[in-house]
This record gives C-alpha cells, sequence and structure tokens, in this order.
C-alpha cells in the first residue's frame, strides 16, 4: 500500500531517537539517551486520590463527551495560573488545552502555515518540532545557537532573505538539545523582529518551571503586547508526562480557529486527564512539588556536570566544550567542528553508553553535525559516574 | 491576528452543531440535536474501580510516557477481539491506538492524500469527517444516499469521473446522520470498485456494535484482501466518548507512516483511558454490556419511531419519509426535494425543538438539502412523545 503514501508522509522516518531507544534498552548499556521526566517526580499518591474523588463524584464529566477548548476549570486555573505568576497572557489572551504539548505545534502549523511557507528554526532543536514541520511540507530555515540560544543577528538576516516565513519556533528556556537559555536582552529583540516583520513566534517552553539555579527570565509572551506570541505550555514535566496534558496561550483572535482546528483532529482532550491535573493543583501544594522537582533535578544535573568536568578536563583547548544548565534536563557537548557527533554516538554504543546524535536535531539531520545530547533526568548516580567517565575515555581516543 | 490565518483554516467556521446546541440548551427546549451516548450506558461504576486498581498498581506506566502505537495489552485485546469476532483484521493487519475516531481520519488524510486531490464521500455526511477533509484542502466528491447508503452506480460514475479520488469514506452502519444500513451485496462492490481503482476505503464504524433489530453485517474491513480498506473503531460509544479512546485496522505497510503522524500530532495518545479500556473489557462482561447498551437505546428508538409513525402519518404521499434504522443513534427524515431542512429546523426551534438540518451534513453545506437528523440517545421517553408530536404539527405547517 505504500503507493497510496502522501507526499508529505513519503519522506517521514521514524524519530531516530526511538530507534536510538532501542539500543538504549540493550543489557549493560548505560543510556544518556532519554529525555523522559524522572518517575520519582510523580505526585503518584495524589493523583491516585484525586481520580478516587472524581470518579466518585463526577463520572458523567469524566465519561461523556467534553469541550474542544479545554476543561473549563483547568482553562481558567491554567489562565489565572500563568498570569499572575509569570506574567504570561493577558486581557487579550485566551488558552486553549492541548493533547500534550506536541498538539500546539501541530495546530500552529495548520491554522498559520500554507504549504510551501518558511518556518526558522533553532539549529539544533526538538525533533517533534522538527518533524511536525517536515510533515506539513514546510521549509526549514534554521538560525544557528550558540550557548544563550538564538543567535539574534542570524535571526534578523534569515528574515531580510526569507519573506515568506511564517513562523519563528524557539525552546528560549533550558533548550532541547542544548540546555541553553536565552537572556532577557535577546528575547525582547527576538520578539521585536518578530513585530517588524510581522511574524509569529511558536514558544515552546515546557521546561522553564524546572530551574535549579539562578532567576527566572521572563517568558517571550509576557512582552507580547500585539499577539505575535503562542506560548506552548505543557503539564508534562511538572506533573506527568503520560497524562498528556499542555495548553496554548494565545491571542484570542485565534482561539476560534485553533478550536476549529482541534475539532478537526481529536474533537477534545481526554477529560479525565485534564480534570486530575486541576484537581491536583487545587487540593495540593503544586508550588512545593515544583521546588521537590526541582531539588530531585538539581542532583542529578549537578552530578552530570561534575562527571563531565572531571573527565572533560583540559579538551576545551581542543574544541570540546559542554553546557551546564541551569534548569531542564539536558546538557550538549560540542565537537570540534570537522567531528561528527553520529560518530561519536556509534563509537559510545560500542561502550555502551547511548546517547543522541546531534544529528537528530539538525533540520537536515546532517550526520556531521559536531555536538551530542546528553540526558541526567534518567539516569542513576551511578550511571551518571561510570557514563561520564565512558564518555570522556571515549572522545579522547575519538579526537586523536 | 487574522492576517497570518492559513488558507486552509481561513474558510473553516466552528461546527454548525455546536451553534445549535446553544438553541438546545435554552430553557423550554426538547432537544433531538445531540449525538452524544446515553449517560446510563456508562460503566462508571466498574472504570472507578478498574482506576483505583491501576493507580495502586501501575502507577509508573499510567504516568510516564508511552508508546506511539498505543498501550501493547489494548491493541492486543482490539486486535483478537475485532478478528475474532467480526473478521476485521487478518495476518497482514495492525492495530494503531488513537485519540479518538476522529484522529482516524485526521491521520488518514495527512497519510494517504495530497492538496487538491479528491475525496468521496456519502452525502449526507458526518460533519466532523467533512471538516477534518476541508482542512486537507481536498475536494470533495458527494455520492447521494439511499436508504440502503451509498449509492454504487453513482459511486462507479464518481470514480470514473474523477481519476484523482485517493480515498472513499463511508459509515456503512447506522450512519450518521441518515441512521441507514449498507447491505453485503453493496459492501462487496464497495470494495470491488476501491479495489479496481486502486483508491483507499476509510471505513468509519463506530455505531456497528449497537445494533438493536436484525443480523449482523459483514464489516467492510473483512472483505479486505488487499489492503485497501482501513477500519476507524472507537470505544466511544461502547464505553465512553470522554475517554477519547480510538483506533484504526490497517495495513501493516501502513502502519510506520501513520505512526510517524501520529507522532508529529499528539506523540502517543493518553495512556490512562486505553488501560482503563483494557482492564474493563478484561476483567468484566463487556458482551453483556454492550447489550445493555443495546437494549437501553432498543426503548429509545422505539419511541422515537412510533412516535413519528404516529405524528407524521399520511404524510408519505407528500414526500416525508423517515429512516427506521436497526442501531445507532439517529433517524433521518427526508423531506420532498424542494422543501429546505434548514428552514424546518428554524421553524422547530420556534416551537421548542432542536434538531440538526441537513445542510450540516451536506459537503457543500447547502441550506436547501431536504432533510432533517434527529436523535434518540439522549432525550427522555416524554421528550421523545412531545418532541414528535411538535415535530409532526410543524412539519404538516411547513408542507402547506
Amino acid at each position: 500500500m505504500e503507493s497510496h503514501l502522501s507526499e508529505r508522509m513519503k519522506p517521514m522516518n521514524p524519530s531516530a531517537i526511538r530507534e536510538i531507544f532501542k539500543f538504549a534498552g540493550l543489557p549493560g548499556m548505560i543510556s544518556f539517551a532519554g529525555g523522559n521526566p524522572s518517575e520519582r517526580t510523580f505526585p503518584a499518591q495524589e493523583l491516585a486520590e484525586v481520580s478516587a474523588k472524581l470518579f466518585a463524584e463526577k463520572p458523567t464529566e469524566i465519561l461523556q463527551y467534553g469541550i474542544s477548548e479545554g476543561y473549563a476549570p483547568l482553562r481558567e486555573l491554567t489562565k489565572a495560573r500563568m498570569r499572575e505568576k509569570f506574567g504570561v497572557g493577558g486581557d487579550d489572551d485566551e488558552v486553549l488545552m492541548l493533547t500534550g504539548g506536541q498538539q500546539g505545534m501541530d495546530l500552529a502549523l495548520k491554522t498559520l502555515t500554507n504549504e510551501g511557507d518558511a518556518v526558522i528554526v533553532e539549529n539544533p532543536s526538538f525533533i517533534g518540532a522538527l518533524n511536525a514541520i517536515r510533515s506539513y511540507r514546510l521549509r526549514m530555515v534554521g538560525v544557528p545557537m550558540d550557548h544563550e540560544g538564538m543567535n539574534m543577528d542570524a535571526l534578523e538576516k534569515a528574515l531580510q532573505e526569507n519573506p515568506d516565513v511564517k513562523l519563528i519556533y524557539t525552546i528560549p528556556t533550558f533548550q532541547n538539545p542544548m540546555g541553553v537559555t536565552m537572556p532577557l536582552a535577546r528575547r525582547k529583540r527576538l520578539y521585536e523582529l518578530a513585530v517588524q516583520y510581522d511574524v509569529m513566534i511558536v514558544e515552546d517552553n515546557p521546561y522553564f518551571e524546572l530551574r535549579y539555579y539562578g532567576e527566572d527570565v521572563p517568558c517571550i509572551k509576557s512582552l507580547d503586547k500585539t499577539g505575535h506570541v503562542l506560548f506552548c505550555g505543557s503539564y508534562s514535566k511538572t506533573v506527568s508526562p503520560g497524562l498528556r496534558v499542555g495548553y496554548l496561550v494565545l491571542h484570542k483572535s485565534l482561539l476560534q480557529k485553533f478550536t476549529v482546528a482541534k475539532q478537526c483532529v481529536d474533537v477534545h482532550s481526554v477529560n479525565l486527564p485534564q480534570m486530575l491535573v486541576y484537581e491536583y493543583i487545587r487540593g495540593y501544594d503544586f508550588d512545593a512539588h515544583v521546588k521537590l522537582c526541582c531539588d530531585i533535578y538539581r542532583v542529578q544535573r549537578d552530578l552530570m556536570v561534575s562527571g563531565l568536568k572531571k573527565n572533560l578536563a583540559g579538551l576545551e583547548a581542543q574544541g570540546v566544550r559542554f553546557t551546564q544548565p541551569d534548569g531542564g534536563l539536558f546538557v550538549w557537548v560540542d565537537l570540534p567542528p570537522e567531528k561528527s557527533g553520529y560518530e561519536l554516538f556509534e563509537r559510545l554504543v560500542e561502550r555502551k553508553l547511548a546517547t543522541v546524535p546531534g544529528s537528530t536535531f539538525d533540520p537536515w539531520e546532517r550526520r556531521d553535525t559536531p555536538g551530542i545530547r546528553l540526558n541526567f533526568s534518567m539516569p542513576t548516580p551511578e550511571q551518571i559516574e561510570s557514563g561520564t567517565k565512558i564518555f570522556g575515555d571515549t572522545i579522547r581516543e575519538f579526537l586523536k
């Protein structure tokens, strides 16, 4: 039946990460490849209590059809919390609940782009977003990243040279895969450029509450006075990814079309997870829970960073640098420009360490991409210790 | 921000049915407009028990990221049940779990059509599918329905005249909106035509287990020897619509691309509803539950049909005919060809009866569509009695 495939899907392949996960599961393999939140952060007991209460008190609301815009109490709570706590969303904004943050990108592309348009992405960027963009047959314009996020001069040049750009996709905080955070000045310039060129921004910000060091940097959406910013948020990293509860904060003039688009793809998101998240946040101390998540991940992050410091010592002169993220789940290792992250990844697999090569996050999947992503949320302390040792040993051989 | 909208979404409007639901909720209004399953059919107590058990025993499986193809035990159960009980799916077929049956249409269109292609739809047909087709910028070719489903000579003509047809979308059993069922001979011819013209069929069959009279008619997928049929099923009508658990049975050569498409739109469906449905079917007598649903709806259907028989008596000579469905949730009333279902709908609203005009289900939303849909799953017996009386009185005036 392959002859029946659409042009948009013909060139698309299963996520390289999923293929890598096959290695990651082999016996004796240490995995820095994952991207999952740690199970230790799941408020399982609280959600069990809330679930029992909901089934006892509101079975029909759980089981009957729901509202395309989302479960109203959670929409309201999300709107109020994001506005009061983070300045995200104002009088002219609305909240649309999503089946996971990924759906925000799908709906944004569906509602705001035409086939053949260009979309600006950070290079490297999150593979889920890159694949969504590919699936809409859009042209990707990659803007290079440094350790303070997207390079703004390169962005301006990209906007000048590509008048058909419709969207800028950015993960400004603890970026996936690099772990870096865009400072406020860059965020302001990014927003100003978007307004100047009248291009929409999708601010994908699933990690920003997982901050282990330093002060919050205001979300780009909090700077938005014109409606150019769509904020894509998620409860996947602070409550549970398996519940698939995400949300968009977007200008009210866009809500209706986004809602129609959502009706076309899944009618509405499942009621129960939205009700669980709502009752959980309402009934328990969510801020304390987020702090607990941060406490757990800070230890992991510190182990990874100190392991890399120890095992990569002296390699900076040869062009090896790693990010030291203030939050999120990932560290990125820059290799010398002529070195392929994919080749390093292959050597690491032989040494029983699974990672994700930079090519996975490159808009064109170039195997010579000189970088590699390491995850610190999933491995045990012992695995981080021995994994960073393997990493250091392998990279030293690799650079010879 | 409206200037930023995509060409695909610019012409799309919120579902007319949702607008009608605003009327349906007005005080004193009787509603035959809905399409929801009756809350009386929800196995709420059993799902509450299963949920408590799952949270106690498998919290991590509930809360961690899941598999794009779906929760493996439910995939297996669905595959085995559909194959053994209904002959749907064989050695060359796979099951992909969905976020509600609607997602099956979204993924089929994404994976099997290009912008500008043609899709054959029954006229009238389900608005959710029509809107999904619109959202992919496809050309709709409507094939007229009679009281035995899609007219096969018209279908053959449509296939001859439109070589760019990629998909035939059909609801063969207790069709929405007409309530009619395609007999086996037509199903065979439909399948043969699809093979002859090498066109895929999406068999959307959410109601087929809700049969109140007569014998099962084999699903089109059970005739499939070539992989041309995608069967779109759902637990929305037999367990709960709010849980959004649907599935596709499709040729194994298509599974990978459909899975990639699903990763692009929502990564995976929520784990918990899939686990709930699995444990519910496994732990309780699901066949007995389906029978109970049928027992509940049979009474409703009989009240609606006898109410219409009584109140529309003598109108057949004037061109008023209604379907007497053997299952599902809907009755359709044909009006004389020159009469507008939309005008009748407006008069009925004035008389405090909400219905859905045929125009809603017309591929081109033509207001002169001479038909109207009545739902019998939601109203009370008293409402069916007084609603059919209002309907008869109003239509008699309307025909004058």
